[in-house]
């Protein structure tokens, strides 16, 4: 099936505890277009650069299966830039510099081949860039998710509140699931969650893994815990990109495939963060991801005896 | 088979944002027997209160099958006391009191019996108490758990890495494992930590769960999600408690059953949390505990479809 993912496609400059990476391809639709393209070549992706954003990774893009004519080119302008460091911990970050650049006029026109893509991934953007891409939805889709952050939340609750009430899954950490809902328990705060409008709730808890809702069925994803994380950046959109990619390419939102591609997601995003940027997302091969789901099996799994 | 428990039996005030419960009982010993009481009746409690502590209790306590041949009622003195008051998140609470009172002389003297525990069950103590326990045991043990804190790597380090070198499963949190081992990311962690003895290692997340550790092998244990947690003390002996009666139970400790026996844990744990002090942990009945344990497999299994 199709799957449309709209947000940014940028560059972002990192510091970690292990180093420096400057200027590397950054951007949440590319992240989320990458991590699906391992389970789906049937991507609309809509985005903005400016004309600085080398010829080259586009075309790795669409060298894997992902439509580009939702993409507008800036002549002569700025793609969005992201630069940001990461504390010892990784858990916590600065933000050092937001140039929006040409993400100030990101105004999204759909394709008329995405119009009726069957699933859809909103990245991170301003609620009302949000409402647009849906507003220009034929009403075919399965399944549209959408990603925020408390950002939104601080400025335009309303829009935001409106948006998430026409959508499927909404994909939030932990401390904005509390601040949307207003609840502390996670569990309180997924039935205020429900009552918004999506079906399916998927609270991200970083190095603690995720936790999917639906009505009253829970279940947890753990990360997979690693020797080192070198670049966090990007995890979340890869944990979305395989989440979507992976229901893209099974069409089956059932809650038992539902699990099964939040582990997906959990996957993708824990090779994201072995490397910076998309190093290691680039060149993954499905052997090795495979592996990495028994991992999570393993990791997982017991035989319950009573 | 026989379990050994070491530890306090104590009295304690907690304040919640829930409320506050004056001289309820408390103590790592009484949480761990109570738990594991659940899974086998052989239990031999070793431990120290005054002549406060109530008859009563101890009474519920031996109806359980717990042996309290090695308690000791020093007549005239008062039993070890803590209070504590929890903040709003319940992740982190202030210690406003905590009065040793008899504990301060606390020299644990084993019954004959209780020497050949197959499995023996320390809790939090002053490394010089514990390392006394490991002297009066006849060698026989199947499997010997510590739990400790920070408090000790502070003050007595060398002391500590003493006995953590002649025991076979170590319970810490996430920042005593990192502070233990000087290494932030925890699968290195246990790496260091299993190079200094213990083959099992269990590295409590709170409500994040816990990560078993045997030499390359992980698991991961969420913590159910809950509705609301009224009162954390405990949860983390209760935890100990259920995964060393669990053992002591099937008496097997291939990686396979330490699994189950981490879940049975977490399953006591979300239990103890329902309320103040023993209060939910005394009125418990096997079907309540199936039924958690089924939930904990809802929650964390999945089919694999590659």
């Amino acid at each position: 099936m199709s799957l449309l993912t709209v947000g940014t496609v940028a560059f972002d400059t990192i510091e970690t505890p292990y180093g420096k990476a400057e200027m590397v391809i950054g951007g949440a639709c590319t992240y989320i277009s990458w991590s699906a393209s391992y389970f789906t070549n049937n991507i609309h992706l809509v985005s903005i650069v400016g004309d600085d954003f080398p010829d080259y990774e586009l075309q790795r893009l669409k060298d894997r299966g992902v439509n580009m004519d939702g993409l507008k080119i800036v002549e002569g302008g700025k793609s969005f830039f992201w630069a940001g460091r990461y504390h010892n911990n990784m858990n916590n970050r600065d933000t050092l510099v937001t140039d929006l650049n040409v993400l100030a006029d990101f105004d999204p026109i759909l394709p008329q081949a995405a119009k009726s893509s069957k699933y859809v991934m909103l990245g991170n953007l301003t609620p009302a860039i949000q409402k647009s891409v849906l507003d220009q939805l034929d009403g075919s889709q399965k399944l549209i998710a959408l990603d925020t952050m408390n950002f939104w939340m601080d400025i335009a609750m309303d829009e935001l509140k409106e948006v998430i009430g026409r959508i499927d899954l909404l994909t939030i950490n932990d401390e904005e699931a509390r601040q949307l809902s207003g609840e502390h328990s996670l569990v309180n705060a997924a039935k205020v969650i429900h009552e918004m409008g999506p079906k399916f709730l998927v609270i991200k808890k970083g190095e603690h893994g995720a936790l999917l809702f639906c009505s009253d069925d829970i279940f947890y994803a753990p990360a997979l815990p690693l020797a080192q994380v070198f670049d966090p950046t990007g995890a979340g959109d890869t944990f979305a990109g395989g989440l979507m990619g992976y229901l893209a390419k099974t069409d089956d939102i059932s809650m038992d495939n539902m699990k099964r591609a939040i582990i997906a997601g959990s996957a993708m995003a824990s090779f994201c963060v072995e490397d910076f940027s998309l190093n290691k997302l680039q060149i993954l091969s499905m052997p090795e991801i495979n592996e990495r789901l028994e991992r999570f099996k393993k990791l997982m799994h017991f035989d319950l005896i009573l």
